[in-house]
């Protein structure tokens, strides 16, 4: 086994508040060995998420714990290129939790593989939808909407970010469950892209309206499912505005994420309507849900191909565009979910399916 | 039929912030001829809660909506004096919402019946079990613990308001489930309750500890129930202390009933716990869970026969000491159930079973 070096970004401080860019830095290190059981994977993307922000706040135990001057990581797409695992082969793609570097070793497991084994290829679409509808993002917006909160045909539901990539699967799954559905966004642009593209019967502009009288324009007879992804001082007018027997599936509280000192995270005053209202709110994330993985994504892949769900990505160039492009996830910048795109994408053929734009 | 006064407390205004006793005033008015199908009661108990204040805030729509210039209302325990509704005789005792004035008139539902159908009564049992055991206090306890929060045995389960009426029983459910169970409470002479007379693991003395420290201290591995009657600041502290896959059933918020402008509710800063931790929180109130209250009955006057779970009241005499009563409420003032005697109780004999205290 020959050295070989590997470039990529390391973690040189914890991020606190709004996310700064030099939280992260470039080193070069020595790739190790591959053992037996491990794959190396050529990346080809890596999918950038609210969740590597907090995990750079280093206090949190939030799935992985992480430390300053560790080799920061997230989900990678990416071929392998060397095997040392029984049935992996060099040429397959792999979905893994692994370093933001040029190459990377991962554990191999068969669960990893693209696409997972009971998800059809659907034709014209990249293979970057491995990392939307076919991931944690499709997983999130089903488990929220199905298993969480337990949607049904007829109820007015409602969703935050829902121009981002969770909320407007989220949103989308809804209305193909037979809801009446409202989206909050930010600015005029996202609004128009929830009604136009995704769909919705209704959108709030968060930065335009005022939300208190916008629920009550949009839900006047209350709402039934409200899937949180902000947190905060939406979630406490939310509160206000929930039908007997609601839930609220919360599946991030991004609000909160980037409070500080400077910016206090905004304090949720109206609780007391979870007993008034008999509301069940309820956390989750998607690894608890495993034993449905299989079901779930029977049932994306129909929904994708019935095109009653879209896929949506936002593409940046080259592993060094990454940490001014998480930047985007905090402005809200993005249009669909956020990805840095290592390699070309063998899927795609002309004509470009994925929107490339610069953060 | 006669025309006949009755006397009793009227809403004067809406309560705002710190109870205040002039928000009821007394008056004396006509009582309304009987009709088919109505029941004529004299009071015996009234049972005085923290939802008799939030209803006088007038901007509740908590299952009665009431205005300024009403007769206020609540559980009040009674004698048949009058029966215009088949089956039900003079002499028969009845639990129903009902006026709070020296005589009231309730429209006649067999649930009301004293004691429920499927209750033996206990013996040594003062009437006013009906009150506490076997009222919307065990109800909510049960409630809360099994059917919210389904706890379960070996599990770490932490309550506020533990020396309450609610909390205690709560508490004793969780330790007659076989749970370690942890109370908090306000000053030394309650958290010795929680510890002697309730049997609890622990206490917390909310006024002398350090909420965080002391939760490090009593659940080093984290809670996985958390019965909450408080909300605001204890809440938020909980929430750091959770433990995967945690349920908060929610039965009170009683820190936010009582906020103004100066005293301005806490905000909780710290749910995407919900998140990271995968929490449940659920609010509840016991009417929605009628379907199960004979099973729930039949189990209460199990574990008071064994004496797993206390009857504990603290009772004041005369309909004329309510509103100075309420505010034990607020100070945490009352041992036990908060109840007003307005006649002797007819299951009593010598010895005094029930503790009188003046507020």
């Amino acid at each position: 086994m020959s050295s070989r070096q590997v470039e990529g970004w390391v973690i040189d401080h914890a991020s606190r508040g709004a996310w700064s860019p030099d939280c992260l830095r470039w080193e070069t290190r020595e790739l190790a060995a591959l053992r037996d059981g491990e794959l190396l994977l050529r990346p080809i993307y890596l999918s950038l998420d609210p969740s590597n922000i907090v995990w750079m706040q280093l206090d949190q135990t939030y799935i992985v714990p992480l430390q300053a001057g560790d080799v920061m990581i997230g989900m990678v797409l990416g071929e392998v290129e060397e095997s040392r695992a029984d049935g992996f082969q060099p040429g397959e793609m792999v979905l893994a939790l692994a370093d933001w570097t040029t190459r990377a070793i991962v554990s191999a497991d068969p669960s990893q593989r693209v696409p997972p084994a009971k998800v059809q290829r659907v034709p014209g679409m990249p293979l970057a939808v491995a990392l939307t509808v076919f991931s944690h993002i499709g997983l999130a917006a089903m488990i929220g909407m199905r298993e969480v909160a337990r949607v049904r045909p007829g109820e007015t539901v409602l969703v935050s970010s829902a121009a981002g990539a969770v909320g407007g699967l989220a949103a989308q799954i809804a209305k193909a469950t037979g809801c009446r559905v409202v989206g909050i966004a930010g600015g005029p642009e996202k609004c128009a892209l929830l009604l136009e593209e995704l769909g919705l019967d209704d959108a709030i502009d968060y930065r335009g309206d005022v939300l208190d009288a916008a629920l009550g324009r949009t839900c006047p007879h209350g709402i039934d499912v409200y899937f949180d992804n902000v947190g905060g001082s939406t979630l406490d007018t939310v509160l206000m505005h929930l039908k007997e027997g609601a839930r609220i599936a919360v599946c991030g509280q991004i609000s909160q994420y980037f409070a500080d000192d400077a910016h206090p995270a905004h304090g949720v005053r109206n609780l007391y309507q979870l007993v008034v209202r008999s509301v069940r709110m309820e956390g989750y994330v998607p690894p608890s849900f495993e034993h449905r993985f299989p079901d779930i994504f029977t049932e994306l892949a129909r929904l994708l191909a019935e095109g009653a769900i879209t896929h949506r990505a936002h593409v940046v160039d080259g592993l060094e565009s990454v940490p001014a492009a998480l930047g985007l996830l905090q402005t809200g910048g993005n249009r669909g979910k956020l990805l840095a795109r290592l390699a070309p994408d063998p899927w795609v053929t002309a004509p470009e399916l994925v929107r490339s734009a610069a953060p």
